[in-house]
């Protein structure tokens, strides 16, 4: 049974590997039409998607997920619609193969143009959203990779029947059918095994929870681009803009706590304990929020209601209505205690010093700093980047949000003239 | 025992990454100081460096290490020199840290810039010559990266003995002392230890031989940009122009036989057995060089001595005066031979036609793909980066050479003015 699991997790790996081979050569045109036929062929099978998830959602209810889980994993005619739509915005953008990263002559006359190049084959292992298959189907098509998925075991119908969608769309294009594979069980023995092929995967992205993500780590022979949780921070330095303290604070707390760019610790200046931290909890606490904080902040709330802090709520990735509030005496110690507590992620600071807030800029350690502006900006759309395959928390290769350029290895393309020596 | 060893490696670890949050706020001139520091103290600590060198040669020579082996270990007063002034180049090169990759402003306001950065902390695993020592050193101080250096036992008194001058250095200079430390130990159970510490250390760069890198890769936590074999490979395309390939094909075979980018493969267009791949092996048989070949090769060469090539030779890096011929009838089979045989480093095509070169560097998979010129290009003073950590033969974060900006990351800095929906 293993061994037979391992051979075709073997052959999965191994198509994948021929198919990237020829998508290197794939003109835009091919790579666009197979998209469109990927919309297409959506559209017309919403009844039998609609169908397949039915038995996910089924055996959710039975399994008790919450609503929310539930709710996470329905496809309905409007996501539907939204796959698809979201491929066609993938049309509409510049195909990064091929493009001019830098050019130079060399005083022998050597023509040097480092060039992008698709990555090879990408392995992404995700958990619950079904379209998430789809959308990373797009992302690595246009990008010209290979695409082997590993999606959770809640979405496995509907991921199933999604990629079946995806075949039957390809059968109808250039472009080769092992282009998008889809691992069709989701035991740990194959993942593992398929985390050991370097010879034929390039590139692994997982993207889900905490353990999901350690796994992968710890077991890949293959490099590994994180998608880690978002600790995120915002300091309120002495002397910045009250209203827009609360604005940000409140918004990027409470705005859509679910996600990794939302705050999860507020870091204040001493000269802010006494008028603006209460004003701020009091909105907090008028939307629900729950509050811990240090002895110092925690003394100045008052009545405000609040709990401890302590290291664990300060690495914490809540992702609901929870905040943690750190008292420092300057923006070293911002900077100190982000770099202790933050995920690398996103950051913030509010300050009416440039010089500060260059400093906190430079010395925080994250993908994303900001100065007077909310972490909730750090996205592949925010950033102008057409598309998004998620956040890497990591800093080789890509940081940050990663679109189709970051999708793409480089190469070196050289013409010369006879040149030996 | 055990226990005591992965204490210091932790300890090494944690002190390279405190170092690392230093190193990331320094300006130029700091870093530029501590290179010409060392260059200094390497200069005025010959004697010492000479004498403990010499420790090393008399376990090499007890050990029966090959003469080339000695050679390479062996530091002069000119080697020295030249390790002195490899520093001193760096201190003219312009500093990746903080240059602007890409500055956008976004529809909202938001001034959003792509910005390098140091990694953190480089881990570079390393053989034989310690030379590489300090222009390793020097790299990642000019990149604000702490580095940890782990070399060969071949050379661990030179190694010790230039990790001292360094340290000497630094004590004189702002630079934390612990921006460059060497494992002291050349132990493997030291060297898996190291690949664990994921939280400390960033990348792990190994260069040597396979056994190295196959090991390190296996068995680090860490990312790891390998620096792995150079299998090169040479086409000549039917009608490329004669003499050029006689040039480039013996001089990239026998001009320097033991480095990366000399070629060990030759591969011909069927056109060029009667005339031109004669006329070629002659010339690398004069100059002692071993030729193995596929039987439609071997028949062409008629008396001149051929071995029967098998697809061990294909996949060998020689290092040394062999080669090995293949015969292909188009450009695919040229292209297929090259993703099956290659090792990802550099390709090359002789060929009056621009298409097929095209496709030729469109498909074949390696960091630096020749149209017309000698593998032997590839290197980063060649490609002008100024110096060079070696040559990535993976295709994430770096491929092909890598310089000081192959050893930084980016981040993003983002400048609003109250930006939060």
């Amino acid at each position: 049974m293993t061994k037979e699991i391992e051979n075709s997790i073997l052959e999965i790996a191994q198509h994948s590997r021929a198919a990237s081979r020829k998508l290197i050569g794939m003109c835009k045109d091919s790579k666009n039409k197979a998209l469109e036929k990927i919309a297409q062929e959506l559209e017309s099978s919403r009844k039998f998607l609609i169908e397949e998830n039915e038995k996910d959602l089924e055996k959710a209810q039975e399994d008790k997920l919450s609503e929310a889980m539930i709710d996470r994993l329905r496809l309905t005619h409007e996501r539907i619609d939204g796959m698809a739509q979201g491929l066609r915005q993938l049309i509409d953008l510049p195909d990064p193969v091929g493009q001019l990263i830098e050019g130079k002559i060399r005083p022998n006359g050597l023509k040097i143009n480092k060039v992008r190049t698709p990555i090879g084959v990408i392995g992404i292992i995700y958990e619950s959203r079904p379209n998430v298959t789809i959308d990373c189907a797009g992302l690595c098509l246009k990008s010209g990779n290979a695409a082997i998925l590993r999606g959770g075991k809640e979405a496995l119908y509907s991921n199933r029947a999604l990629a079946s969608v995806i075949e039957n769309a390809l059968k109808q294009t250039d472009i080769p059918v092992h282009a998008v594979q889809l691992i069709p069980t989701t035991d740990r023995e194959a993942l593992n095994h398929l985390l050991t092929l370097d010879e034929y995967v390039h590139c692994i992205i997982p993207r889900g929870g905490e353990g999901l993500i350690r796994f992968v780590s710890e077991n890949s022979r293959i490099p590994v681009i994180k998608h880690y949780k978002g600790v995120c921070n915002l300091y309120l330095d002495e002397g910045c803009d009250t209203q827009m303290a609360q604005d940000i604070a409140v918004s990027a707390k409470c705005g859509r706590p679910g996600v990794c760019n939302a705050i999860e610790n507020l870091i204040v200046h001493q000269s802010h304990l006494s008028l603006l931290l209460p004003k701020i909890a009091k909105q907090l606490t008028e939307k629900g929020c729950k509050i811990f904080a240090d002895d110092q902040a925690k003394s100045a709330l008052g009545d405000i209601p609040a709990e401890k802090a302590t290291d664990a709520e300060y690495a914490e990735e809540f992702l609901d209505l929870r905040i943690a509030i750190k008292t420092v005496s300057s923006v070293d110690g911002a900077i100190s205690f982000i770099n202790r507590f933050g995920s690398g992620h996103s950051e913030s600071i509010l300050s009416p010093s440039k010089e500060r807030a260059k400093k906190f800029q430079r010395e925080v350690d994250a993908s994303s700093v900001y100065w007077n502006a909310s972490t909730r900006f750090t996205d592949g759309f925010e950033f102008g980047l057409g598309a998004e395959i998620g956040i890497s928390t990591d800093r080789l290769h890509a940081r940050g949000p990663m679109g189709l350029e970051e999708l793409c290895s480089y190469k070196y393309v050289i013409e010369g003239n006879g040149q030996w020596k």
